[in-house]
């Protein structure tokens, strides 16, 4: 039964913990596992700009033994001529052994896992989820940190369109650390990851400022912190002395927000200064790159810096993977039945939802939320 | 002596099915054949957008052990900086050991075939030849139906520009199959086509849908039929009951067609409803994708709907062509004389000829067709 | 201690004698070579439109058994998110052994070499320097003629913009060849480029036409000619009868003119009636490619047309490179030392310097020319 890495969920905790310790094996003596992967064949479909995320899956593959085709220009694409999703993943599903897709719409991953005769990889499907980043962020955690339990992490920034944090917030409170979220104002992290935290059975404290201390003091375990408002700057944050382990930056992503959207950036600059703060001294930086400007380049060299490391970590982590799931290294558990799916057969209203795109292709699928709302299967959002 | 393929035309009847029958095998023990190119390197050059071709080629030649270099944007390319195919070619074919080309211009890759010194396959030239896909459809049918000899084909849709039918109605007359051309209205198979045909000895017959029953019915063998006009619509086909073994659909090529044209979709959808007519009960349907919307979705799950498993058939038809090419597969026959060349030396008129757009480069050969007109060797257009 | 190429000037005397007679040797042989870096990924980072050099560097790599990660168009990368060249070069420095860049800005190979972990080679910066193609130049004229030392070269055309002339002249006279620049008119080459020749010690010498026989006839070594203006155009250059060893014929740069430039072709067309001429009858002619219009195509297969045998060169020589610096031949000598820099801080005012289109990651660094002036040590502009 093949395996596909479509969300983080579809991971359990077992699953994470040992595609971890793989890598970290992977990554201290890379060279050894050069014939690992002789004779695979590894697509990878970009249909929205990526450099980063392709470079280190083809590095991956290829430090393996295997080999790759790509295709990552959608112009040049068929889809210029009009094919759907659907027949393209039916094609590369027969000459390769493994698809890797980068999609803009939220579902596209589900929707090629289904249609493929080998494991699909997402590697970033619109605004939804990007599994893989996450690996590499908790990857990148553990080394730092020695664990991931009973850590204080800040997400910071846009939380809303980075859809590296949406991932990484569920997945942190599963493992025992504690999330604040600090987002510029609107772009808080989107309700259902939120509910999904919620429907984990993890904490999620919608706290004052004032009370955060006592929390955290409280050494609480697996619990989002969502502060109401801009309350929560770092400024405010002070009497979190040494309490925060890591600030996880992300861009803010101008190519998603609205037209006319003004200037949102509020929190601070990330540098020297801001680090020298008593909450965040003994804290590491992480950020998904790119960059633009939200991180000063005077940290770089600083060693609480850990973004290219974070980076360099995206090989071992996705080699362990892409073996894992080719069968060269021990499997996986069985995947989990998923949640039972409502009868509801009206189209999702989402306009970059893989099912309002490629209606012929993708059935409608929804699930009940937390709340007994319906939640397209696809692309996660609430019927509206 | 090295060989190219150029058009199918280049291609004996043996060493056809010498190819088909390595494909077999290859097909059904592709892991046997992982270093048979161990060391060899692959040129792909697709000056014109292409996802599926390319894809096939590349996993073909990776999965033999081979490795490739590709450029795939025209945009990115020399060509930009205003250099000619020919020099391009000259280059490539001093880095590689064989050079896929696909290209906009009719007879670029004839032309590359005399400037290379390794061997070069035709992944398309405009809207002139494309036979490897040939290849694949051929391959494809001899699976679906056992054999060659003796089938009933129908061409569908688009096939002025939709190249692929070219080849293939050239190909099938060869080995004994008779093709039935149904064509949207103004987009019949190209005059150049039917005068090869006809070359061939081949029998060619303009019949009236009223004869068709009989003609079919007399089990002709190696015939094109062309019904004049739009009478031949699948709905007065019914007297075939049972006796289309094949319809191969191709998309309309919008982006060949003439600035505003109007509708010209006249042709019914390929359908479950269609495929219950008589005629068609029995055929597999064939496309050489991406379609876009002239084979309806519900008929994907149908087990006549053989495109995707045409699509599969492109790695072993490529790997059996790039294996013989390169000299690790037994040797095709030696390569026919080819027509003689008639004295003229008029630049060919056609714009999309490489004789027209690399004057330069191309020296004007003209050879005289069975009417007795000039042909451009390089286009296959008349002279006009 | 790693070694990069950023600049010609980087590799000594012997450094070049060796990977020319390494490429020698890989060229009689290359198949014996198929598996000197097994194991090793190299990045092909080009962000500026290029074919050619790509595409020879990506099969001198696989031919020597490695493996190539690549990203060729700048509009689907990350650079399209606004990421600096210094963070996307951290990012592929993690994936990959060593990095190949071609990038629009002047001194961005030096940049990328201080901040890799591995190896760096300059495939183009701007219209600054392209050491790996004044290799090729010197092994072409190296086996077309013998040797480097006493021949006598023209480099013809566009000598400001057309970059490759920059790094040949200079690395001529070190090797005791002398060159005559014959530009196009205002296409001069660069002061900085003259003033490296000098600095070498090697004389330079503005001499009219009416003195350049005497100049030639007396076997002077390693000295670049500068006739001043149209003078020395080839019909007055007819008293050097057999002196030219080699026309170097260069394109015009028509991407990088000013707007509005007018009509500035005044050198005559290389073809057979130039080549009839007395300086030039034994002078082989090469071109960096591509080729626009100044070659015409009928001496194409004259035994004195060396340029397509020239870009042949490119994967052996990148071969002996690649190998050199990833340790599987022997190594360079010890880089030297540089020159000292100034103590200046402020940015250079060159638009498409490096320094002043990434200043963040960019410090200002400058030295003193020989004739005392500031010269910005990214880009090797004077400063203004």
């Amino acid at each position: 039964m093949k395996r596909d890495l479509v969300a983080i969920g579809d991971l359990s905790d077992r699953d994470i913990m040992q595609l971890l310790a793989l890598a970290d094996q992977i990554s201290s003596d890379m060279r050894s596992y050069a014939h690992v992967l002789d004779g695979a064949l590894l697509a990878t479909l970009f249909l929205e700009p990526s450099t980063r995320t392709r470079l280190s899956f083809e590095a991956a593959m290829l430090r393996l033994g295997g080999r790759v085709i790509t295709s990552s220009d959608a112009k040049t694409s068929s889809a210029s001529k009009g094919e759907t999703l659907a027949d393209s993943i039916r094609m590369v599903s027969a000459y390769s052994d493994a698809i890797v897709l980068r999609h803009p719409h939220a579902g596209a991953a589900r929707l090629a896992a289904r249609l493929s005769t080998g494991p699909v990889i997402n590697a970033g499907d619109g605004g939804h989820e990007h599994p893989t980043q996450t690996l590499v962020d908790l990857f990148t955690l553990r080394r730092e940190k020695g664990h991931l339990e009973g850590l204080f992490v800040v997400l910071y920034g846009d939380l809303r369109f980075g859809r590296t944090t949406h991932s990484l917030a569920r997945a942190l409170v599963r493992f025992g650390a504690s999330v604040l979220a600090l987002s510029e104002p609107g772009l808080n992290l989107p309700k259902y990851v939120v509910e999904g935290v919620r429907g984990t059975g993890a904490g999620v404290g919608e706290v004052e400022v004032a009370g955060l201390e006592a929390l955290v003091g409280s050494r609480l375990r697996g619990t989002l912190l969502l502060p109401p408002g801009l309350g929560a700057t770092p400024s405010t944050l002070t009497l979190l002395a040494d309490q925060v382990d890591a600030i996880y930056v992300t861009r803010l992503q101008r190519e998603r927000l609205p037209r006319g959207a003004g200037e949102i950036r509020a929190l601070p600059l990330i540098d020297r200064v801001f680090l020298e703060a008593a909450p965040f001294r003994r804290a590491v930086v992480l950020h998904p790159l790119p960059r633009v400007d939200e991180i000063n380049r005077n940290l770089d060299d600083d060693p609480r810096a850990a973004y290219f490391r974070q980076a360099a970590g995206g090989v071992p982590v996705r080699m362990a993977l892409l073996g894992t799931l080719l069968g060269a290294f021990p499997a996986l558990e069985a995947a989990s039945a998923g949640l039972a799916l409502a009868p509801e057969t009206a189209v999702c209203a989402e306009p970059a939802c893989i099912a309002a795109t490629e209606p012929q292709a993708v059935p409608p699928e929804w699930f009940r939320g937390v709340d007994g709302g319906l939640i397209c299967a696809w692309c996660e959002h609430a019927a509206t």
